[in-house]
């Protein structure tokens, strides 16, 4: 990265000042074997690449499965992510990434929150019919929006999601780009499956109204009673 | 317990077949020691204790602040709980037990889920004014419900919360006692702050639909990352 087709993409960003997240399939050589991540970076405003992040989460399943109307091989396509969930300084805001299925976990959040994250942000590709569960199907925007905001808030930080929506291959993928309040407030939201930019103001100083007090992670936290989430 | 002052309610309860969560401020000498904590029992349609947990998350501070107008000493009186979260097996259902705060970590929630809950309950006094964050006053039900939601959702729960609400030596304590599926939807919500009853039919099987799933916790979770979490 960048390559021939995100080069014009990080051309215009650096003209414009504007820093963003950018997720893609990543090919990566350790040694001589090689490695499929589903992969995201950020970019600062001076189009350098200042962070690296590969999903941890990674749904679906590994085997055709005939009875699906399309099906949900990323286990199949992508390893685990090899990085944890790392925080990075960029342009002076400190941000942690997910990817999709990642922001359903608090452990995503959690993780970034203790090291000190501000902005945590991601990209999300979410059909609204799940085959398995289909009786689920209208909650799909719920569940989406119910990670996000308690995300940010039980962490005190501003998180941003952006989706990739519409009708894809017959499947349609939700909308629901949204930015979050670290009080866990929706405060922008898109409205259509169609393109659409969404903006905020984020004052990063809010989150001291959450990480002062109810969430003070130093006077709360009780990491002796945890130790069973992280246990192999 | 029970003590004089909830004999007749174990014998109410035994006599109508009815179990019940009871939280109380408990005294408990460990060898010649005194502690205190904030304390809460199972007693199963029986009339057994099937199962005690002390609380965890203790908020609020140690030291009187004159700024305040009324005081959250909570931290001074109680210590932290010793039993961690620990899961019950009463009348044939898995249940695990919050203590009010405690439902706003989902370090609580992810405890109990790994360990197999199937029910998590408990009680909760909130003012709906903290004053140290008078701007969050009106975002109180809301952070409440974002936790019962986020905490059942992510762990396929179903989830119960009984508030003590209305006023209190002129502190206003929420109500919004709730019943939550383990889809995260509220599916019993009190609609007063005075005495009241709500109930809902839990299927316990509903879990599945979760657990089985997008949270299959042996599928999908990478404890090798959330390391972090359990670091003292």
């Amino acid at each position: 990265m960048p390559n021939a087709a995100t080069k014009p993409l990080f051309k215009i960003a650096t003209e414009l000042g504007v820093g963003f997240c950018l997720g893609y399939a990543e090919i990566s050589f350790e040694g001589n074997v090689k490695h499929r991540y589903n992969t995201s970076i950020l970019v600062d405003r001076a189009g350098k690449i200042a962070g690296k992040y590969r999903k941890v989460h990674v749904p679906g399943h590994r085997e055709h499965e005939p009875e699906r109307p399309f099906q949900h091989l990323e286990k199949r396509y992508f390893e685990t992510g090899n990085l944890g969930f790392p925080v990075y300084q960029v342009d002076d805001v400190a941000v942690g990434m997910f990817i999709c299925n990642d922001r359903r976990w608090p452990e995503t959040w959690r993780v970034m929150g203790i090291r000190g994250a501000q902005l945590i942000c991601g990209g999300f590709n979410t059909p609204t019919h799940s085959p398995p569960v289909p009786q689920h199907d209208h909650l799909t925007s719920f569940h989406h929006l119910l990670s996000m905001q308690a995300g940010a808030y039980q962490n005190g930080v501003w998180a941003a999601a952006a989706a990739k929506a519409g009708m894809e291959e017959g499947s349609m993928l939700l909308g629901y780009s949204c930015i979050v309040a670290p009080t866990g407030e929706i405060v922008a939201l898109s409205s259509t499956v169609g393109d659409e930019v969404i903006t905020a103001v984020c004052d990063l100083d809010r989150s001291s109204e959450l990480r002062d007090h109810i969430f003070n992670f130093k006077m709360h936290r009780q990491p002796q009673h945890y130790g069973l989430i992280a246990q192999m």
